[in-house]
This record gives C-alpha cells, sequence and structure tokens, in this order.
C-alpha cells in the first residue's frame, strides 16, 4: 500500500487523488470539528469554501457554522469549536460548514474514491476504516494559510502509526514526508498537546481565548466516528 | 531569530529571502559535493541551473561536474559524488557545477543577503556562521523533484538543533515545519545512516551503485568548510 502526506492544501493537486482513499486533515479545527458535530448526532456536514456559498444555503433546516482567522463568521449559527457541536445544538441538523483551510481541503480532495476526514480524536477508526477500503492513502494535510501545519502532520504520523498496526495492512511505502512525519509522531510521546500548543495555530487559539479547543483536539482516539463525502455531504 | 525552513524548491518564494541568511540544503547530494569540493582545495564552485549553460562556461581552467538523475552529465569531467572530488581532480580549479534540485535551489536563494550551502557533513560550522552573520535565516531544503526529501529535512534539524546550543543565539522562533524538523532530527539518534538510505534518494542512489555516497554524505560535522556564495561563486 502506498502512502503519501501532502504538506498543505497549496501543494494538493488534484490528480494525486484519483483512484485514493483522500483523508484530509485539519486538526485545529476543522476535522475535529465535524467528527465532533457528528458524534453530537448531526445529520451531515456540507463543507463549502466561501461565505457567500454558505448564506446562499441557510434555510430552516441547515446550520451555518465556520471561521475565518479562528473567529465566528458574523451571523453564522456556530463558530468552528467542537465544544459547541453539541446535541443540542446540531442534533437531527444539517450544518454548512466554511473554514479557512479545512474545508478548501475537503473540496480539493473531492477527486479521491473516498473522502475521509481524520483528526487525532479518530485517528485509530480512520486508519482501519482506510485500510477496509483498499486504496492507496493520500493524507492531505489542511495546513495553515498555504504552510505546513505541526499538527496536521502530527495527525498524519499517527495514522500511519495506526495503519502499520493493522493486520490487514502489508507492505506500506511511503513518500519521504510520510516518513518524517511517522518518525515525528513517535518522537512526541505524550508531549502531543503541548506541541499543539506550540504550534502557529495553537497559539492563535490561545491568543483568541480557544485554549480548550486544543484540549479537546489533542486527545488521541477519543472517537470512532469516520466522516466520510457522500455527495457533497460528510456523514 | 526567526528560522523558516521551506520543504522543497516549489515552495521558495524570492521575497522570503530578503535581508535574510539563506542556507541552502541538499544533502543526496549536491552541497555536500559543494563541502568536499572546497575542502579538496577547489577554487570556487559555480552553481548554474542548466547543462547548457554549464557547456558554454567549459575552458581550460574551469572543470564541468554535475548529474541529471543521480547520473553524470556526458562529456562533464566530473559527476556529483563527493568522494570524485579529491584535490587531485579538484585543486585549484573552479568547478561549473549542476544538479537536478540543489543548483536551483541555490539560485532561488540568491535573494537572500548571504547565501551559504548546508549539509549534515558542515551542520555545526554553518550554524556558527550564520549566527555570526546575525539575520533571520531561512533553511532552503532543495528536495527532490519538488518535494520535501527526508534527508535535507534531517539536515535542516540538524541544524537548527546547531543554532540552538549556540550561547550567542537565544529567543529562536521557527514555523512549523521546521518545529516538526527539529523533532524528528532528535528523534533519530544515532540512525541518520540508515534513515537517509530509507529515503526516495537515497534508495535511488543504492540503486544505482552510489551507496559510499550515502555513506560520505551522513557524515555528521566532518567538515568546517561553510561555502558562501560571492558573486556566482561559492567559496
Amino acid at each position: 500500500m502506498q502512502i503519501e502526506v501532502i504538506s498543505s492544501v497549496n501543494e494538493a493537486q488534484a490528480d494525486r487523488f484519483v483512484h485514493r482513499t483522500v483523508i484530509v486533515i485539519d486538526v485545529l479545527r476543522a476535522t475535529s470539528t465535524i467528527v465532533a458535530a457528528l458524534e453530537a448526532g448531526a445529520a451531515g456536514i456540507m463543507p463549502v469554501e466561501t461565505v457567500l456559498e454558505a448564506r446562499a444555503l441557510q434555510c430552516s433546516v441547515q446550520l451555518l457554522a465556520g471561521e475565518r482567522f479562528c473567529r465566528k463568521i458574523p451571523g453564522f449559527d456556530l463558530g468552528n469549536s467542537p465544544e459547541e457541536f453539541t446535541p443540542a445544538a446540531v442534533g437531527g441538523k444539517r450544518v454548512v460548514l466554511t473554514t479557512t483551510n479545512g474545508t478548501r481541503a475537503l473540496h480539493k480532495a473531492m477527486r479521491g474514491d473516498y473522502v475521509l476526514a481524520g483528526s487525532l480524536n479518530n485517528a485509530a477508526a480512520c486508519a482501519v476504516t482506510a485500510a477496509e477500503l483498499r486504496r492507496d492513502i493520500v493524507l492531505l494535510c489542511a495546513g495553515s494559510h498555504n504552510e505546513f501545519a505541526l499538527e496536521d502532520g502530527l495527525c498524519a504520523g499517527l495514522i500511519i502509526s495506526e495503519l502499520k498496526q493493522l493486520g490487514s495492512v502489508s507492505g506500506i511505502d511511503m513518500n519521504d514526508l510520510g516518513a518524517a512525519m511517522l518518525g515525528l509522531y513517535r518522537s512526541s510521546d505524550g508531549s502531543l498537546r503541548e506541541m499543539l500548543i506550540r504550534s502557529t495555530t495553537g497559539r492563535r487559539l490561545v491568543k483568541n481565548g480557544n485554549a480548550r479547543d486544543i484540549d479537546h483536539c489533542s486527545q488521541v482516539n477519543s472517537s470512532s466516528i469516520v466522516p466520510r463525502l457522500q455527495g457533497d455531504m460528510l456523514v
């Protein structure tokens, strides 16, 4: 099985996704939030690229959620903090989500045979699902403003580590960034939360009063939900 | 001091180099070879981007050296193997060098205030020189065919590790890729050579019968030579 890690949305060329399973990773916070929303009983998450597109989809049965530069968008029902996505807030509802990097990455990934949303919270479950889908895998790190983001790289390393532990997967061949991220994850033993706090996005979240999101997003394998794109909706 | 690691030539935007010291890293093999050539007494190395440019510079006082896809270029005096660059071969001579990735990276870096060539062989010396130049630092990993190369990332991590150990450097602020490469390097303890052998370029070199180059290029701090660009020549 081939595993390719891509460092940021900027680096993502759609032809690299063809015939593959793409796992989109935006740990802080889009994919962690998507996992939380489905865990809370949301009927589905529709990732859209722009605020305008999101507003056009506003209706009684859909909530609007999202952020720009780590802040909630004016007039939207929810921001991009996983803890806002409670059963009371999103249970049974569809959520239209737009974020700075994560939803862009999900749109880029749509050429893949399968598209999953991965985070530290659901890494093991994601690895199991991806292995069952029997395709080569692309781990697309959303990154931050077209640059590599540490937390997404760590999550890619964790997912590779989980894949390597599966009996059903043999002969893993990684690109160099994959080998680097696996080495980095293995060296992080027990200090993931601290590494997230020191990352560029982590520092911005702490500054904006969202430090609790980092606690949530750094919990390894706390969820068995694996969001999968069906049509234009993650379910 | 700001330290930014850039993952490949493809990612290098010239405006990021302005007012900075740029350390170009192409461990396998351009920058290791440049260090070896100057160590062997070459008068200077002129990095050029194309084979055509190199041929145009052919004359009695200059040697042509280089590779494409890890192989020596037909008609050139030397390839890109550090061990070819002996005192007998290059002592007192200028060398025109063109390689697939490294010389492209050196050309991109020319907007920097200072441009150095870094490798595992001269990492500590490179860190000392860069600190003395008192600029923010960009570590430009040449990569391989526009992709991140493991060996260059490891070298970036080593150079950051050396910079952090210098008493003269305080308050280092890294981008996320810098933090990742430092973590990766620290986790590699003692197994650099093995990691180089398993890297994409390393496997290609082994396949082409250049395994000895990996032994040479993986020797940490074996040289105190710090090639620096002056005009169009590394000296």
